[in-house]
């Protein structure tokens, strides 16, 4: 492994390489990996509480689907997969945080089309520590989004390591000083978040999130509130809103795995509701953990 | 270096990663290098003919413009890089040939926005051998494309390492028994190839390529054969066509670094005028084969 690693935050010191557990500082792939030339890869993040993978099996079914999109298989069994997952938390010590997981189709000589046979694909896990205080205070406050055009790819149900337009698009709202960016599509619509789902409380109190299709994530945590919101009876409606209607909504909030649902207070610079994370968003979240 | 390297075709043994001529099979980054994770990469492919780079100053001028659209910086001065290019293909033997020279925005714990101060950025160059019996079959035969709907996102302009719209459009043609595929927007006509720009000759006899947009790339050979067309006094006109244009034009041809003007003899099955490489597009070559 040639490159250099700037340390700047602490990761786990073990990650997962190719079959391998390897010193995180000097774990790397090839320079012809087609996920490094050719953004070849798809990828899962979960998160773990207490020691536990949340939603993990919801997860391994979304990446199987994404490698299924582009023709990949899975590296390997679901069960191996999982003592995998396990094992890299366990020897990291990783109680609280996130994992990783990367898949690629492998490090072959460069050329567009998909290679057949399918070389071995490589896969990655890392864990990462995340700050609990930061993600009680942004329950607590709520956050501001800034609204971008959508300038992503056709295929944006597969969870794929192209991720340039929503890291410009994330770099351009924390410059403006909000948290998160919700990208609007060319019919003016609220697509998701950067690295969320968007939702919003509507003027007649529905639960309100875009409905799947190709040009949004489908969300695990937007999968677990859509079921929670369900048993509770709480209305709900999977639709289209605009930044119009969510600067004007009841409540506006986003899902991830990382930190749930989150609620959202201000709107390109103007407040949702009365600026405070609204009832609703609440009630959410408290299920959100009971579900965790 | 952990991940494996499936050997199937040859490639030049040394590789530049970061400042060090090393083994290509043992060439790695880290796996939290931004390129490899979030698609934070831009890249150029140069041909070597005869030992010399061909038009090394304008793809070094595309990637210094693609580096600066993601706010990157060079990663070294001119003269340097252009020393290390010289060296990789000298090191290598490498008279005729691709030069690939990607950079990626470094290795620093996975986060979306931008990271400030910026990390130490990863160069790396291969170079590959071209097969010249092939390209010179393609020239003398022309080749079949297959049009496809165009999903890749809305910064084409930018030589990003996000290819995956790319090769599954590849891919597509290729079983289709095309040689490339011809990318088709919302509205009908034709951006580019997946990794070419895409000409014909218009029924008033006008060679036509499609106007720099958002949409497509800046073809450094697209812009060669324009010059060079408009010295000869060629009617030239950059403008957009469709398939249903193409498909009835008098000739149709891709251009790209890698072999210049390359003659389209069928469109989805269709053939291009009498089906094969039509006049203009050989009077192209020849004025290309002279620049070079």
């Amino acid at each position: 492994m040639n490159s250099h690693w700037n340390e700047r935050r602490p990761a786990g010191r073990i990650a997962y390489v190719d079959g391998r557990y390897v010193r995180h500082g000097q774990a790397g792939v090839h320079i012809e990996d087609r996920g490094l030339q050719l953004g070849d890869s798809v990828y899962e993040v979960c998160r773990i509480a207490n020691g536990r993978l949340i939603d993990r099996d919801e997860h391994l079914d979304r990446l199987e689907r994404s490698l299924g999109e582009i023709e990949m298989a899975m590296p390997m069994g679901r069960g191996a997969l999982k003592a995998v997952m396990a094992e890299i938390a366990r020897r990291n010590g990783m109680r609280d945080g996130l994992l990783y997981l990367q898949i690629t189709r492998g490090a072959v000589r460069r050329d567009h089309p998909i290679p057949r046979p399918a070389p071995r694909p490589t896969l990655i896990l890392t864990v990462h520590p995340v700050d609990p205080a930061a993600i009680a205070r942004r329950h607590a406050e709520g956050v501001a989004v800034m609204t971008c055009p959508d300038e992503r790819w056709g295929r944006c149900d597969i969870k794929t390591t192209q991720l340039l337009a929503n890291l410009l698009a994330k770099t351009a709202a924390r410059r403006a000083g909000a948290f998160e960016a919700w990208l609007v599509d060319r019919d003016g619509f609220v697509t998701e978040g950067a690295a969320t789902n968007a939702w919003i409380v509507d003027r007649e109190g529905y639960i309100v999130t875009r409905d799947l299709s190709r040009a949004i994530l489908p969300g695990v945590t937007r999968r677990v509130i859509l079921e929670a919101a369900a048993e509770t009876k709480l209305p709900i409606v999977e639709r289209r809103f605009s930044p119009e209607e969510a600067a004007g909504a009841r409540e506006a909030f986003f899902t991830s795995a990382s930190a749930g649902p989150v609620p959202v207070v201000a709107i390109d610079g103007r407040p949702v509701g009365d600026g405070k994370p609204g009832p609703l968003v609440r009630q959410l979240a408290e299920l959100y953990a009971r579900h965790r």
